[in-house]
């Protein structure tokens, strides 16, 4: 149980794609530390290598395996789960709930790669895809976060090293806060669009479902360009279109982007790269230290469940 | 002359191809400054134009506009000609000395410009020019700089925002001036590919062409990559290719490509735009804020010359 601390534990690394050598020689440290006993199961080729492996132990440390009914039946042990990681699609959040399984993931562990993406996309948009053309600098710009979390965060500092200024909106901290983590507090998201970059650091909720539309849009200043790390459907996807046909200025940088690319494209026709950045995939999590730093926390997340009881990222059914 | 200082003053902004508004205006608030009048010549469509305009004038602020042997026998006032910019090919040295006018450039206005753009290629290349595999953050990794001029510390301030850690060999700088600049000094050029990253900033000179050769480049650590913004000559040619060839980790980011780059891309074949990365014409120093910035020294050395006798920016037929 959670919280029966100084007990022997066999913590299961289930990576069907193994953590890279480093991060599980880190991991391993983290779970001798606590004298627990860490059982590795890599690179492995069938779900029955897994099956097999659950069964004696009391933790488990995933990466996008599949934990599914099946697993848990096996897994007799079985108190917590942690996906090393941020999205827990993997895992089946009901099934541990009926058998008392806490489930969690590890977010935050990728802020700085989505910061250094986000600065990759903003260099190549500034200087034109690298064409040769006469660019501009981001020294003395102007960033806006919509959300001042870990992510939003990170990319703040990277501003401050480039000489930018930040400003930043998030309804749930306080302004004064928002200010001694060095950005300028902002009142509404609306305000947030008066400066060239927004970055937007929200959830996908009912209320942030399609909110950035067009009259938020048209109101940026010349250059406006939107950094998009966050969801895809938290812009209105009909009126981001039209701002990239009706304004040749305006730039969409987007690490989330919608199944069907073709329309923003064709918005844009040849200035795709410039005033339009796609990456392939949701990329900004995927570096290598972005995922050893999950591994190391996932381990760090279970030791702190069993010994004190932590339960600060655990998943709702 | 020189060092006649308070005397009424005519200076040309002779322009083919105009500065920004912005710029101009802080170029005239400089000019006025100092009680001199400036003439305006801008988006001019005739050489024509350009002799006429010259008659009268005690200086001149030119961009890529050429000053030739007629350019300067109808200046029969001009005192200095200053180029808005690093090079001045487009400047006939030896009429001018003829002549006895001083010709400037105004070199380090585009320190920052580079430096950004030094780092737009060193996140594509790091997370795989944005095709959604796992790519590496820069965060805690090493960046040795081959001379510490104005753009290598500008690099080495940005990389400071990032958390990597900076390191520089410079002949013409102690090693202690280096250290109160925040990077650790290296003894020789070799001890630079002992880190991840080195930034080439040195001139062409007979010692130091082609001299980044096969021995320096395979000698650097996994991941091993060369930034070139200085000149393509530095490095070695065939044993650049070489190395391309048989090193699949090691990636060479230049914004001074070759005449020739196809034997590069042979090398890397697909990985172009990660393993190798040239930027379209020598685009470094390609910004708005670099050729205001130009534009604002150059109308400041003018003034410098004049009033105080200033010739540090002089170029030498």
């Amino acid at each position: 149980m959670a919280g029966e601390a100084g007990k022997a534990r066999t913590v299961l690394l289930a990576t069907e794609k193994a953590f890279a050598a480093g991060a599980v020689g880190k991991i391993e440290s983290v779970v001798k530390e606590a004298n627990y006993t860490l059982k590795k199961l890599e690179n492995y080729k069938s779900k029955d290598d897994l099956l097999a492996a659950v069964a004696d132990v009391d933790a488990m440390i995933i990466r996008s395996d599949i934990v599914d009914q099946a697993v848990l039946d096996k897994a007799d042990k079985l108190k917590i789960v942690v996906r090393a990681g941020a999205g827990y699609d993997n895992i089946d959040l009901k099934a541990c709930e009926a058998k008392s399984i806490t489930a969690m993931n590890t977010p935050g562990q990728n802020a700085n790669a989505v910061a250094e993406l986000v600065f990759g996309m903003m260099i190549v948009s500034a200087r034109n895809n690298f064409d040769g053309t006469s660019g501009f600098e981001l020294v003395n710009r102007e960033i806006a976060f919509y959300g001042f979390g870990a992510v939003a965060r990170a990319v703040h500092k990277l501003a401050v090293g480039f000489g930018m200024k930040s400003f930043a909106y998030d309804p749930y901290i306080p302004a004064d806060k928002i200010k001694e983590m060095g950005a300028e507090p902002v009142s509404s998201v609306a305000g947030l669009f008066d400066h060239q970059y927004v970055s937007l650091h929200v959830p996908l909720t009912d209320e942030t479902k399609a909110s950035i539309n067009k009259e938020l849009l048209m109101k940026m200043p010349k250059g406006g360009s939107l950094i998009n790390t966050a969801r895809t459907e938290v812009v209105h996807e009909a009126d981001m279109i039209e701002v990239l046909k009706t304004r040749t200025d305006f730039c969409y940088l987007c690490d989330v982007a919608p199944k069907d690319i073709e329309p923003y494209k064709a918005a844009v026709g040849d200035k795709y790269g410039k005033r339009l950045i796609f990456t392939k995939k949701k990329m900004g999590a995927q570096t290598a230290e972005a995922n050893d730093n999950a591994g190391v926390a996932a381990a760090n997340q279970i030791v702190g469940f069993f010994e004190k009881g932590e339960t600060r990222f655990s998943l709702k059914a």
